[in-house]
């Protein structure tokens, strides 16, 4: 089985959270380990942004901020590769070919950004697409995609199946900037919508949501063609 | 004045028009000697459908015909950059860093493609934003942005000015797959509205537009933040 | 065993021919699952020569020539790639260095042209030499060496069988220049004649007399050292 | 003149202190805009430390440590790069032959770390000697050096001049790893011994000691050969 | 079993001794087919030495010489990568990363120097922290450590084993300039402290005690730690 | 002016003469600083010799060799920089497009060899070629193109003029191997044909013969197109 797991910034905290990260690798560790091809791609998180906002009050554009986040999922990336061990591959790849090159020998390959304009949850789904993965699960610190912001309205609701053309239309309500690309990015969903990659949101806080969805199980939300 | 001008895909015919390609290097070789930044993007044609259809047809997923395509943009900024002589930096940059370390030095900067998942008009909009652009041209087949297909309708009507909401919203009724991001491409219309560059669609086929464009003058369609 | 197959610009045509390309790809993808280690180097054809000859006319000097066409060789070279499958590296090495390392990995090494002033022949010719293949096969749209021009004489014949020597005297007839590197290219004879590689030229129009080159079988020109 | 100046760690805060980078950033461009050929080497500071910290959690060994810690310092000299805005070279040297090619143009060129077993007090020092420099200043949260820890006893009195061998043997007490590089670093020490640059340590708390020191004065702690 | 040796600059004389060469390289590679993971670092010698006078007589700064003479210990490395055959991984890592990417694919890997300010003794010992080494053999041309100069003192006595710290303080004795880096290199020392790898100096000349100290047997001097 | 100047393996001797470096480094800066666009190329010489026999006695195949010698040629290129001081670029081109990219920047490029195949010679004429030299000096151990071998005949007389066809015509006896490329390298003699570059064979004794040779006066032979 072919995968690829985002892992969203919210794994990242100010205070680096090595037992959660060792919990997450260990778990994704033994997924691999059963076979299965695995790339990992590390979101931002507050440290990220951090330097993002620092950037850009010192007169950075957006392409620049997105540069220095880059800079930071890379190092994101270098700790969930520490986490996994000889599992992983030690090189991270800075480029889709050599994604695509590293994932066909054995060990997991994770990554952070790529490019300025691409959030990492583009990166995820380009990486998704060019390794012919049969699963992407997107992994926040919600338990998907909601009828509301779950953490403003204790109304708002989970919900189990989404289209991709529902999720391009609520994405095209926000505004791309670095350090915000939003769970419903549009590129990504672009390059979802074009590869029809199966694909699940799940929360991050758990690491067995993310393994019983890379097996198909019925958690989070699941998107549509 | 510092300066993108996106150079459509039209530019770079199936038989290769250098005759053309001399006409429209001389206008902007004149624009830059004038002590003008410029970065230059070229799109991809029909060389490069060519090369992805044939990518397509032998079982290419969409990311690895992205990667094909930007083979022959590159193909087609050499070609520019051959044009523009002495006036042209010798290398063509491959990422967005190189992009803003090398236009700097008084010489017309030409690429391509960068990264599969961005369309040539995205990098574009990238290279414009990270080079603190006075204005990115963006030239194709046609005079700018109609009401309705100026190939098909004798009714379309060009628009004079148009916000980049409304741009947004046209754009996501489309689909994102490689050969055929549109003039109206999603990513790119995004970082137009995150960074406000002022830009310009015009017509590639009279130079003098370009150049007319470049100076701020009224051709083409506007877009308006 | 060890090959190296030179495939010539002529698989290659401006109509791409994705049939051609599979047929070929298919007979050689076998051939290296039977546990043979296999580089393939992809001429530049038709597209190729279009480019060159667009940045001649544009007053390009005979190296920035040469390094256009090795773009299209490449381009070329990644189509091969896509019609293998998951048979070949993923990655098209860019210098000699390169496609010794990668031809250790038990998978099909693909690539196109790597320097200026040296053909793709003379690339196949070094890389059967770092790589110490057993057997070079050299494919065109002829038969073999002929007696003369086999498209514009009827009397024409094949060779069987030709002195390095001989080879390389006829070469040096010819003139180097981007585009229209001959069969018979001095600089890939030489290497030849000091690496006394077991050469044969054979036709791509039948993948057959590929395969029976390969494996040793009279067919085409043999070159005698 | 031709200067390379080390701005520590404490100039990067947990809390990223634009208003601080800026004041030094405006302090040290002015400088460079005198004709001064200049150098900055960031350092790693809070974050870096917070990121080695978990990575050595996670089971990393040291020198994979100091590699996590480097990027974090190229993020470092990334703000540093930015708050200087046209001054500086827009690419980050990742070696030491970059820096010496960078730095002949004219600009700032501004660096993080370079390779695992050298902290960025040897950097500086390697910076120094391959461009030559005319001075290296060394900027920490102290005034220089001191006979006691500063922070701890209030007896610690600033040493106005001190040699080089004395540092050295006061440097081989401590312990090397990554993030506790001290201001005594026996490399960097044994690289300035070898180059005789004339440095100084002095405070980065006020940005007009750095400029001080820079043209000569009489300003914290002078090395002495 | 994991390991690392330095092979000195003695194993690279004037007139080049492929004899020797082989004869070491047979049985390393004896040593590595047993299952063992194998890291080779070359040393200078005779001919990088030449380079590095002749560079400084020619007014190179030491960074400058450190950079002439990796490339000459890069030479030594290609000619111990033939040597070895098939056994070797064709390619010469140029930073710690890759020595740690190449180093798990089941092929002894051979490196040079790394980087200006750190000896092939600091690249050993930093090769043996990031491959987690069980075991580091630096082969000289002397038994191990003395009491004396064995080439000058007929008195000298061989250490048979000895605290790193005590090694540390001898070390700051000495100057460190290109080519001169001693057995006592303090970095490489401090390296080997921080990371209190496994260590043995033995002689090069009878490569049996090379692969005894790989082993474990008493032989040369042992680091205590 | 625009020039390219080969410096034969002759003037890198086995024990190496700064005093000879030093020399033709000074003239050929003072040609350089009176505005003329300068590119050398450094050739092997005995050092790269003994670096070739020793690899082919170790059973490497003549790429190899040719990869080991290309790597002296860039220690040969990196003295040759250091003598001219800051009138070189920093940065030794190890591709055709980086020499033509540094070629503008007012500084002479210094650069050994590029690839397996080609020797030094040829990496003369291509670079000609690519910056559009006006005059290509290739000096060695001989004044010339003579008659005879002149180190064994009493009678061989120096050639002033020979039509490059008939150099080519004497080329293609002799055999090509590493080490051994003679004067009349084959691939050079094609590239010279093809670009019709002004050139000259002098010797480099007296650095006086290349400069008059670059200021078109009649010293050594003369290749007649």
């Amino acid at each position: 089985m072919r995968a690829v797991v985002k892992l969203g910034g919210a794994l990242f905290k100010r205070d680096l959270d090595t037992v959660a990260l060792r919990k997450i690798a260990g778990a994704l560790s033994d997924f691999a380990t059963q076979g299965n091809q695995l790339v990992l791609v590390a979101g931002g998180g507050q440290n990220a942004r951090a330097y993002i906002v620092a950037a850009r009050k010192l007169g950075a554009d957006e392409s620049t901020c997105d540069l220095i986040g880059i800079k930071l999922t890379r190092a994101n990336a270098e700790l969930l590769r520490i986490a996994l061990g000889s599992t992983a591959v030690s090189k991270i790849p800075t480029n889709l070919s050599e994604v695509s090159h590293l994932a066909g020998n054995g060990k997991v390959v994770v990554l952070g950004g790529l490019q300025p304009g691409q959030s990492t949850n583009a990166v995820a789904a380009l990486a998704a697409e060019i390794t012919k993965a049969d699963v992407l699960v997107n992994a926040t610190d919600v338990e998907g995609v909601y009828t509301q912001d779950p953490k403003k309205s204790p109304k708002a609701k989970l919900i189990r199946s989404v289209h991709v053309d529902k999720l391009l239309n609520w994405a095209m309500a926000g505004e791309v900037f670095a350090g915000r690309y939003e769970l419903l990015d549009p590129l990504a969903l672009k390059i979802l919508q074009r590869a029809r990659i199966p694909t699940r949101f799940v929360s991050l806080v758990d690491p067995g949501n993310i393994i019983e969805a890379l097996h198909g199980k019925v958690v989070g939300t699941r998107v549509v063609y």
